[in-house]
């Protein structure tokens, strides 16, 4: 670790070279994994060669630089790549590696390799890795822990993902209110090493109650005489282990902080949190809200093999196949409209499709607002009227222009008219679902930004179909 | 500032107590606007009481929480809230508050106000700020600064948003490498204060080139006597100002960095860069991904008067009625089948619907793994054949499924061929391009978030229609 290179430029150069040993050479690829396959094309002394390159290159790479390349690979690519990793910097690149290329890799390794692997890190990582281990093995990992790591790993795995406890981390360092900050210089010199991300000092009691927290700098600023007790704040920022992540996130985004406390309910200290943790948090949280408006299963890696892709995106395709068919038999409750005015079928796509895009702008836009706690009980209404009004106006001006255009291209006014109103009704109901759909699955206690899209889609194209139709066949037929 | 809380419940406890005072007390709002209105329902005490005890609130809460709690409330309550703002908080609340929000709060200031309020901040927020003045004033805002200070904001303004240069601060401590950390300790002592997020020291030599950084721990954990060229790191990750803001971000998440220098070309220390400048820029990026692939304006804020949200949205609603027109447009060659056949016009949104759902799927994985570099030019061949792939099993299974279910229907199996055969084609259309469509935006030049979904759900909208009713012309008539 301690060798790798943080110069950026260096580390691209790296990652072209692998990465262009490893596309373009299925030949060094096989002899890596020690296939028999076609190896014609490349000598012993070639592969032995490249081998060593991108193993020396390995070498200077930091575990997470590493983790990106193998997640750029595809599977066999992947794999062997992973062989030349050394068995010291497994643990760290399975730490910083995403989760959907967990699998392939643990696999590779016997028991008895990932073990050690993950014997070289910290409590917390090796507790954050224990979550994917197959269950004999995490049995295994426990059993060779000291009593209190034990303790810790099975802290963080209770409170469980996305809360606090499961960020924190235990590497601290504590101090008496009553000594004087040269006490602490001295105690920090004989103990020779200081945490990462240590920019603050705790302060407990005997009875480790957290009473206070003063800053690294306060050392090297004040005289040594100065007493813990007098320059410590005792009103810190602390968390709770069964704190949301995404609360933690945020008041270090608001309060630039880079480690901070984390307490029990009874005021006693239990780890800390540190912004490392807290960008990774973030980066993952922001990244399932992605892929969640997407439709994509958090499990699926863009290398994954076709089986695991096709299970992974089935469900929302099934959800969207019945919305689908539900909104064709609205449909063919008007066959006999349709079958009379043939210019309906052409149009009526044009009504669902604006109601479905007015929908996701409006969803969209709550879904965020919920997440930045922007949206309180008390303006929920004002929020409601405010969309249908720019639905009404839009569902004027554009409902207008297609109201226009239908009668130019048909030469029917009440078509044209039928066409204005029906855009003007989805548009409202777009309006109106794209609030009350997320504000609801907030109040069931669902992420609202899991399937809203989905949702409004179905309904905005149902209640296009439903209002256009019925509305011709009231007032054409 | 110092005196403002960070204990999440007392904040919380706050923003509530003014958001119930400000929401359900039209006439307290009124009264703080100095409106004549209805405001017999409130007593001259009352509203001074209420108003006190808003300001006395106000003082306690951090500006970041603050800034929050403005972006949470409509127009008129907002504004109030803004006047009960001590001016010397307004300059840093100003730099927390989302970009929609501020026109209205620096419309409420007079010039003097804000420059004034502008003028307690750090020159990198004023820089910040700067952007969004009006010319004018941005020339007297310039004019007031020390000439060091005006390069310094030039500089920034230069480089543009979404770069280092742009993020980048100047507050650090630069130290000799032949002195040793004994001097150095003495002369922050002299200091007095050291800079926030300072967790290392930049090492540079007479004319500024930088040499290397050492962590500010060393001080505490080596002998005094120990040189700074011993100690210091002399090939650190270091960020040009041209860089992209997105590039940082990624190393500091990486390398955990809480800061790191920037230098120029000629590798002479500018500035440097903070975790807290990349955490808002990392969240300000990942909520501009949310609102481009939900077609929303970045300007636009959840309480924005309709009128603004009308102008904002105005572009892709035109749009989204342009595709709807041409795939209406496609429909429309196919009357004549249609009118023969009228069960069509019920089919067909199944099969565009489905294409829609599948081209978002693996756009948003394409776009994705865009943005995390995991798609390099050696695999883009191998990831569209696994999305052809997935889509060909699925277009067989749902088209096969669709297809019995038309057949079951209608009783006409040869509809229920070219169902299923649609269904496999438009599949296969959604796949091709989920991939194509993102690749050569980015060819382009251009943000593959923006307007990818639209571009998609237009052609296998187009292409839906086209090949079902295509081959049911072909087919069935």
């Amino acid at each position: 670790m301690s060798t790798a290179t943080h110069n950026v430029k260096k580390v691209a150069e790296y990652r072209q070279r692998i990465l262009s040993l490893l596309l373009n050479n299925k030949e060094l690829v096989d002899g890596i994994l020690g296939r028999p396959g076609d190896q014609k094309a490349l000598s012993k002394s070639e592969l032995l060669d490249h081998t060593a390159e991108i193993t020396h290159l390995l070498e200077e790479m930091h575990a997470a630089d590493l983790a990106d390349l193998l997640e750029a690979l595809p599977q066999d690519q992947r794999l062997a790549l992973w062989r030349l990793v050394d068995t010291t910097k497994r643990g760290q690149t399975l730490v910083e590696v995403a989760e959907p290329v967990w699998d392939s890799l643990i696999e590779e390794m016997s028991d008895k390799d990932l073990l050690k692997a993950i014997k070289t890190l910290d409590v917390d990582e090796q507790a954050y890795l224990a979550q994917y281990l197959p269950r004999n093995l995490m049995g295994r990992l426990l059993t060779s822990l000291e009593p209190d790591e034990r303790t810790q790993v099975r802290e963080m795995v209770h409170y469980g993902k996305d809360t606090v406890g499961w960020m924190m981390d235990f590497e601290l360092v504590t101090v008496r209110p009553d000594v004087s900050l040269g006490t602490v210089h001295r105690f920090l010199r004989q103990r020779k090493t200081i945490p990462d991300a240590t920019d603050k000092l705790f302060v407990t009691d005997r009875k480790n109650t957290l009473l206070g927290e003063f800053p690294l700098t306060a050392i090297l600023l004040n005289d040594p005489q100065t007493l813990v007790s007098q320059v410590m704040d005792s009103d810190p920022t602390t968390f709770q282990p069964e704190d949301k992540a995404e609360a933690a996130a945020s008041a270090f985004e608001r309060y630039d902080l880079i480690s901070a406390p984390v307490v029990d309910a009874k005021g006693k200290l239990m780890g800390r949190l540190t912004i490392e943790e807290v960008v990774d948090a973030v980066n993952e949280e922001s990244d399932t809200t992605l892929r969640r408006m997407g439709g994509l299963s958090p499990d699926e890696d863009v290398f994954a093999p076709v089986s695991k892709a096709v299970k992974t995106r089935w469900a929302w395709l099934a959800i969207n196949l019945c919305t689908a068919f539900i909104a064709s038999r609205v449909i063919g409750l008007f066959e006999h409209t349709i079958s009379q005015l043939v210019a309906l079928a052409t149009l009526m796509p044009i009504v669902a499709g604006i109601g479905g895009n007015t929908g996701n702008q409006t969803i969209t836009m709550i879904v965020r607002a919920l997440a930045l706690h922007q949206i309180e009980v008390g303006n929920i209404s004002r929020l409601l009227l405010r969309e249908l009004g720019v639905a009404l106006i839009n569902g004027f001006v554009w409902g207008g222009i297609m109201g226009l255009v239908t009668y130019l291209l048909y030469g029917d006014l009440a078509m044209g008219g039928v066409m204005t109103l029906a855009m003007i009704l989805n548009l409202l109901v777009a309006a109106l679902m794209g609030v009350v759909i997320p504000m609801t699955m907030l109040k069931l206690g669902r992420d609202p930004a899991v399937g809203s899209s989905v949702l409004i889609t179905a309904l905005t194209d149902t209640g296009g179909f439903f209002i256009f139709l019925g509305l011709a066949t009231i007032f054409l037929l």
